[in-house]
């Protein structure tokens, strides 16, 4: 194995967190050293729990977590983080951060119609309603990842989550991170 | 191996980045996965660029410090970290973010006037001036590690580099750390 980051880009409720967790679990058993970074969990350390949700808060959030995935996988750790992560620039930033060597961007692509029907934490509904400003997919645009371009896309409205798995799982394989 | 955090902790100019840097070297030639948390090196990345020295603010840097530690060290890379972290309750703090079995501490002990004879980068001088604040050994304590106590102890005012080294890596070896 060799250390990487796997950066899972993509709508909220478009699917990341599903499949990560999922090849997480996967790895893990079968002995990688893996971790998992998402915003539930770092937003809760001690790492951003002083940050809010601005564009420049956002912005930081991101950054100190690209740091973190730099250090894990030049360290031969496989890091899944999965992070809305919307502008290509930001994108960018993070690539920069970690190497662009350990860096591979996953798309999960699905309509926001679709995101907005699954609403797993009833986020869209207050977006729509107001209540929460700055919402990717309602009030903010969502790029689509050209500059870096997605390494693989996924469309999670169409596929199976045990599909996606497999082509996440191959993928890596294919890249030399995992046998 | 296995991972593990070697914090260590003492007055500026006490010897830590000196000691950790060469047994940083030592492990990396032999092939460990290694890596060098200090504050030149978090202070000016995304984790603490934001961040002054209040008192607070050194609190935040040390707890961030401490869960990239967490991370790295849960996933077998011995951390190498050398902060002042000067009180007992902060590092208790730490070792607990850390996880007391991962936590190893190790206290460079050097009366604070050798220290300032040494003063590298002429910070005692200023502080002495009344340029800087808060300056630990001259108008902010040190508190002696008691809870949690050190792990080990380098007089460094008294023994050779190489001398402290050599019980660092001893002292590893005694726990585990390394072969």
């Amino acid at each position: 194995m060799k250390g990487a980051t796997i950066w899972f880009t993509g709508l909220p409720c478009s699917g990341k967190t599903t499949i990560a967790d999922r090849v997480y679990n996967i790895l893990k058993e079968k002995g990688y050293r893996v971790e998992r970074l998402d915003g539930d969990i770092i937003r809760k350390s001690p790492i951003s729990r002083d940050l809010g949700f601005s564009k420049e808060d956002r912005r930081k959030n991101l950054e100190r977590v690209a740091f973190i995935a730099k250090l894990l996988s030049r360290n031969d750790v496989i890091v899944l983080a999965t992070f809305v992560s919307p502008y290509n620039d930001i994108r960018r930033d993070i690539r920069d951060i970690i190497g662009a060597d350990r860096f591979h961007l996953i798309w999960t692509r699905c309509p926001v119609e679709v995101c907005i029907e699954r609403d797993v934490k009833g986020m869209y509904k207050k977006a729509l309603a107001g209540e929460i400003k700055n919402f990717t997919g309602v009030d903010d645009p969502f790029e689509e990842p050209t500059d870096p371009p997605a390494d693989l896309i996924l469309d999670t409205d169409k596929e199976e989550v045990e599909e996606s798995v497999e082509k996440v799982l191959a993928f890596m394989k294919g890249r030399g991170i995992i046998d």
